[in-house]
């Protein structure tokens, strides 16, 4: 952009004047925290391609969709997802009224501190403890639950509000594409109505553009009051395969663009890459053990394996943290 | 706006050039179908309360979401609705492949020509006629089949095109709504996936604000290449009580204003009506027997019964087709 504005200026001031006027704010680098190389060509590419009136790729703003992974591509995702640190805090503030849970496991472990073995019984553990702290109240009261948790809790590392733990590159990525016409979501393994409380100030994605996996809910008169319950089961599971069928459930066409770091993401980014025309795919690799956490094939959390050789061998990008972003969290200035 | 217009004229001439530069596009009645009268003006005071920056009615733009039913409040739904005039077509055109269907109902009385034999089962036979025919084909194969058959069936009683049998009148609030900053989302008992191949032509309505009944669908690789299958399995009905929870899963916040024109979509009014600040509800009555069709308390198609008492006693705005729409389709003229 910067070259083009250079020789419009030395060929003619006239032009320069309307080309400041007209374009002067796309001027600036609108990815200030990527650094130069392969990955951010890749974007910045990507999105003249398609965005060029009259050009062979050119795509219409209506089908300018980017699908977003969430835990671990656009905010941190250890030393757990954070809707499970959420869980395990609602599963203390409900001990009281519980009293059986001193002797009933997955709870019992985790009163004790032992998160670990808690989560050993696997994922009917882990539906347990997610069904307990996530149903039996409105969907208005859940709202507000999340809410009061996200305005207090602190990550156990960092010492921040999860909220805070965003990745900066990323919320400029997203940025970048609106103001180039893209509409974006959040397409999460994460539950939709957990991530809908804080997406819309914190992303810019306002709650119905975020898919996501859900618990069943059912509407009822509550004193002559409409509300909708939240039932002890699951509705949806919005990971791995399920990615694409909440895609099409909830977006109705194809993505252009979707971003993901682990394996979870690759049927989304299968289902964007089959898709005819330019399609743009890429992968956050958490390579930076200093300013976040190092982890990729062999990490139970956001496991990238199949992911990484499926990169490679179509062409998409891969981000490494480390080298590719000036700037990971905006709280490091 | 006529009135302040005019008075700002009378005023200064200076006052009306920038009067008539500024808002001269507005100054053009939005709804020119609509005949004076209480429901014109129930909308038009509704918008205007609501969009006034700095009153104590304004509502920012990213919360005015307003939802429309789609049979028999955006589209005609007579004599049944569109979708199962498609699913019979369908069953004819595959009837050579099926020779068993001779002997077998619903089938048997469908290719006779006896619909209403076909319907006697109930909502089994249609659950039966609709697997039949919306499922076993991948996503892309079915959008193509709906496709095809709305470029060529034609209504059985005006012989136009099913996308031809919408109520202008509609069509221009659905514009006026959008010109004023709100989001139009449908939320109807039809497929999902039937009416997002044509919302975005003919609404102006884009697939990802379409909520609907939908079948399952699994995500498989053929060949190397995904595709999203169509399961004979029935994944959410939206209708009745189901119309909040679709609201809730698919946008994740309340509208600020419905239309309907059934008890199917008394809930979702409901709903919307249970909202804190200003809300608006409008129903659709048919009352025309000569232009359209007549049709309320007693119709098995499109039934308004305990709706039009609810309108009644919450002062919801209800539209008589006949008194407050001056044209009802584009083609009358």
């Amino acid at each position: 952009m910067k070259t083009t504005w250079t020789r419009g200026f030395l060929a003619t001031a006239l032009a320069c004047a309307v080309a400041f006027t007209t374009t002067g704010a796309r001027a600036a680098d609108p990815l200030p925290s990527w650094n130069a190389g392969k990955a951010k060509q890749s974007i910045v590419d990507f999105v003249a391609k398609v965005t060029k009136e009259g050009a062979p790729d050119f795509i219409p703003p209506a089908e300018r969709i980017a699908t977003f992974d969430n835990d671990g591509t656009l905010w941190a995702e250890q030393p757990m997802p954070f809707q499970l640190l959420f869980a395990l805090d609602r599963v203390k503030a409900l001990a009281p009224q519980h009293p059986e849970w001193k002797d009933k496991e997955p709870f019992a472990s985790l009163l004790k501190g032992d998160v670990k073995g808690a989560l050993a019984g696997g994922e009917p553990a882990i539906v347990q403890i997610v069904t307990t702290t996530h149903t039996g109240m409105t969907t208005e009261e859940f709202d507000q639950i999340v809410r009061a948790w996200l305005a207090g809790a602190k990550h156990p590392k960092t010492g921040r509000l999860y909220t805070e733990m965003v990745y900066e590159p990323m919320l400029e990525l997203l940025a970048y594409l609106r103001a180039n016409g893209f509409k974006t979501f959040i397409v999460s393994g994460g539950g939709i109505d957990f991530m809908r409380v804080w997406t819309e100030k914190v992303y810019g994605i306002p709650p119905e553009q975020v898919v996501g996996s859900s618990i069943k809910t059912l509407f009822e008169m509550r004193g002559g009051k409409p509300v909708l319950v939240r039932l002890p089961e699951v509705n949806f599971v919005d990971d791995k395969a399920g990615k694409p069928v909440g895609i099409n459930s909830h977006i109705g066409r194809r993505p252009i663009a979707a971003f993901g770091n682990s394996d979870g993401d690759l049927q989304m980014l299968q289902w964007t890459t089959a898709g005819s025309g330019p399609r743009f795919c890429l992968y956050v690799h958490h390579t930076d053990a200093k300013r976040e956490w190092a982890y990729d094939r062999k990490s139970s959390v956001g496991q990238l394996d199949k992911g990484l050789d499926e990169a490679k061998a179509k062409g998409w990008t891969v981000v490494s943290m480390k080298d590719d972003w000036k700037r990971i969290f905006a709280f490091e200035q």
